[in-house]
């Protein structure tokens, strides 16, 4: 009820503030027997984790996950996994002057409001360094649904677009780059947009597009938990997520059902996917696709005016080490959702016949 | 597990296809003394039934709602409030030249494989038939939350905007046309534009924007089910839509933080509410905003060529009483999700804080 | 979380109250492809209805049980199967003279303070009238679990026990006597005293055995929601239950660990089965069998003081149609819930492994 | 969905095996502003903790509990309270021997039929390890809900009975004695038996009672999740136990209706409490008690024959550090579970009505 777990039958529960001892998850329903590939989820981590490149937050998190449980000679046995990943930079720093200060589009104020009681370290619970656990359970995710293939990338920073469809684009690129763009040349431009941000002590916005390939026919769930739906939340449940769009999405408003409508071909297959790879809910087999839209990182290394606790005015500053762009970490992440998403529904779809 | 439930606390499940003799639901988790207006759930129904104007389906139904538990002596008792809606118009056509045909961009092959055995009658469980119940339970959920207010409109029809913002807008205008288009001009304009479709015997999406205001601080449960999460969703959930932009949405991933950051009055509001609403998945107690993008509804009266069961191509023609478009009649299906879920996150927050 | 819902995957809710115009359920998450035999549903119905017997209350109920969505062309569709049951027996007589009394050892006390606002007729939603929903639901579980075979029995009528253990009966007796005791000797006993406790205008408690036999090893969910729990739960909230044991429950906390160990044969079964056919929580394959302790019937035909709502003391006497003994009817109640628990688990073991 | 998670809104899930690094959970729901004393959570685990008298396993385990987050400054912050309790235990022995062998009345046969791949060492996840977790929680339980008194004790070991019912006893001396029962006598021969048993090589069952004592009136969902049914599952997950009854349990199944009934006094309490403080499934304000069947614990000192994985007969005998009679350990872990119920349906009742 509290909001901490996501999944119906491969059930992710996470814990943990950005500056206490560690933070951590629970994975329940994974089934027993599955090869568990630490290195892989590892790798999944470090795509993650802050200080990867020189675009994103030079924080040091060593960032490495400590399994407690559910995995036994290599392989998950049907119990809970148990998981941590240490706190390292959450050194007993003085936060006594940002304390009762409510940052601007963060969630100090809202926490306070609906909690009474709020860790203001780092901004707690609302960091997304929570969602490092949702990584670990996403990467375990991916190996349990491995002929499923999941490709997030970038697809714009601020006004700089992608504009290739998906289908012209080699995923292979995606980690070519520090910006996850699978091509180079508009990456370079995404990476330059993005020195130029910073060195403004500004932030800026952009797009994740994900591609979901090679998915089986009938997964999910109508009526309210349609595929797409919990895709949706999946993602709008991220950190600075503000829109979702499948298919032809907010484009496809304005076109006519004579030219909306995917036309089958005889295999069941579709001409066109319009529809994004789901219809009533339910995939259709066809690539499943989808954009996320990030609002810019709200910390700013620019002078703010705020208020605090008690609705004084102060300027505040942000300090330190923050990513001014938050989408070339939001990749992994995106990928992490969507995983989980599909394990769950890949599981639960083993139950719709007899 | 298997999607026809809705809600954690305020727990709406719902039955029936759409030529069954009934569809219906049960509302569970409504706390008792409750006092129910039954006419304004019937109003609800109304606004949502076709035959309502000439530019929606022309299929008769009275859809009138049928209480069986729950309230006693006009209030609700803290019991299940099950309630069915008859279908008057599940006349025992002959179906069977459809039986085996999918077709395009409908549920139909989607349900065929995932479940083997399909009620094709008029598209089954799959019909927007089913939003009727989601109505009705909007409408009980609205009474319950009545100091908040929702407001949802027709924002565009195809390629046809109402661009003002919703603060220049008059929402008692909703109602005064068929469209629900709150400026009468724009509104015009989309009625002459669904009636050219409909003449083309084709069909066109559009959006529809949601306004919630006077919202409480503190609705919603991070981390995954942040309150905007759970409205992308609920309208996600609903058929033929594809997009869910919340507060400066896709347009904010265009835009520097600093520009972007809502910054506090010492009151707590804000100057700017590009957030919409929510920070960190919590209601900040600003208007909550929202756009639904809705796709061209897939029957049309048009020539298409499609397959049936067996692989077959075959050409199929639309008949009968469809929905030129679909967004005049989504409005209160909205408005209904949205009470939903801030009726299920208002009884929540009561057990946030000791 | 209101409490009306039961099941995991195969999830039963239920609405209604005993004088409303009918009560009724969903039944979520059962397979597509299931063949209906519907006349066994409504035998199961005749089991538990009133009037079928001079030794359960007289009271007339047709209980026929309605469909009204998730079965098409006799095999259900994997969409949720509504259906209702009319109250033929709720002619609006006056309540109000018990409108605010409480009746000893019934629910009108604790409903009044919990809910404030409650159906006064019948009991209304704690009216063991909701139980037959259960037993619908129950019947279509028996028909997804086919293979299992499920018999209960009356086994005590206040002190007169049948003490043989159900190795020695033939289940194929049980039907063959109002009382539903197998051993037709013990069973004319048991008659005699419900004749002799219904003529002091009294009534009296019992108890039921089950017995689940042909049970897939596997089934049980470890830790919380071991099969024994959720069997305990199930049969627990049947109305007027005070006890539960397994195996060999209160009598096995005599015994030795080296007397009550049940030994292996090589095969994996065992040569005693004092565990009741569960281990660790998880079906063994052994016969799993319980015991239901059932409390006498609240309402009596003799004088009681009671109080009001104001607390006002005052004399009451049970009038009309009620239950010398719930046990006859109690009996495929208790085989409704074990079903429902078996479905769901036979249906989550699923995924269990890879 | 599998089995690791406790409780509606006050949710906990447990992970770890005996064998592994560490054991721990995640309580999900506890309302923000809870100041916890942390002495009163480790105490509770002394309680249960292996060596803490000579009638106990002489295993050394700390269980010294860590919290890793959901507390701040002293209170609770409504975020998830994540904690781990190290296996100091955790040697990594040779258990190369037993690996495919299934002791007697233990999981290990069924584990295996279930998931295929089992954590052989100790048990694994089956082993009664886990509940430590769940004290961990209801010690955080008991100071949510500190108006309300649990107290657990011994009430029989083998045939050695506790007589007095618990009205008389005081509650006080059950901490005086290593078996926990209240009354000094009785326990001393409880305590002979133990040493008796243990000489042998063997084990012993008993009963825990638990009263309950100061409940609000009004906790208890009806119709599936009442009070008396949610202890009872609650009871029946805890290792070991195979019944449980409450108020009059199974004695009340002899009694008539006009003996059973509890008259009202004009306050609303009852003269006699046969139904053990719970009326249709929810709390009438009077004492709840009910009494837990603990089987003899299964690892005995004797040869036994058993079977290995491919159905070879072979002879085992149990080595090193078991308990001869669960029950003193049993008694803070039933507590616990009574208040991991009662906190949950204390925060439940709270939406019950407007």
């Amino acid at each position: 009820m509290a909001g901490n777990s996501f999944g119906k039958i491969f059930n992710l529960t996470t814990f943990g503030e950005s500056h206490g001892e560690a933070i951590g998850g629970v994975i329940d329903g994974c089934p027993s027997g599955l090869e568990l590939n630490l290195d892989k989820i590892q790798n999944e981590l470090n795509r993650r984790k802050p200080g990867q490149s020189e675009i994103v937050t030079q924080r040091k998190e060593p960032d490495s996950v400590k399994f407690l449980s559910g995995i036994f000679e290599g392989r998950t046995t049907g119990t809970p996994i148990g998981f941590i990943i240490e706190n390292a930079n959450q050194k007993s720093k003085d936060y006594s002057h940002i304390k009762d200060v409510y940052r601007p589009s963060h969630a100090d104020f809202t926490y306070d409001k609906k909690y009474g009681n709020r860790d203001y370290r780092g901004g707690g619970r609302s960091s997304a360094r929570e969602t490092a656990c949702r990584v670990v359970a996403g990467a375990v995710a991916k190996q349990l649904i491995s002929s499923i293939k999941i490709n997030a990338y970038t697809s714009s920073v601020g006004d700089i677009y992608l504009e290739k469809p998906y289908q012209e684009l080699d995923f292979n690129n995606i980690e070519e780059n520090i910006v996850r763009c699978p091509d180079n040349d508009v990456a370079a431009t995404m990476i330059a947009k993005i020195r130029e941000i910073r060195k403004q002590g500004d932030t800026v916005g952009g797009t994740v597009t994900c591609v979901i390939q090679n998915v089986p026919i009938g997964l999910g769930e109508p009526v309210f938990d349609r595929l797409n739906a919990e895709l949706g939340k999946a993602m709008l449940s991220i950190n600075a997520v503000k829109g979702f769009e499948i298919g032809s999405g907010f484009c496809g408003t304005k076109m006519k059902g004579s030219e909306h409508n995917d036309i089958f071909n005889s295999d069941g297959s579709t001409k066109t996917n319009l529809s994004g790879g789901i219809q009533g809910g339910i995939s259709n087999g066809m690539d499943i696709y989808f954009r996320v839209a990030f609002k810019p990182v709200a910390t700013i290394m620019q002078k703010q005016n705020t208020i605090d606790k008690d609705g004084n005015n102060l300027e505040m500053q942000g300090k330190g080490r923050h990513d001014p762009c938050v989408v070339p970490r939001a990749v992994p992440i995106v990928e992490a959702m969507a995983a989980l998403v599909l394990a769950d529904y890949y599981l639960l779809n083993k139950l719709s016949k007899l």
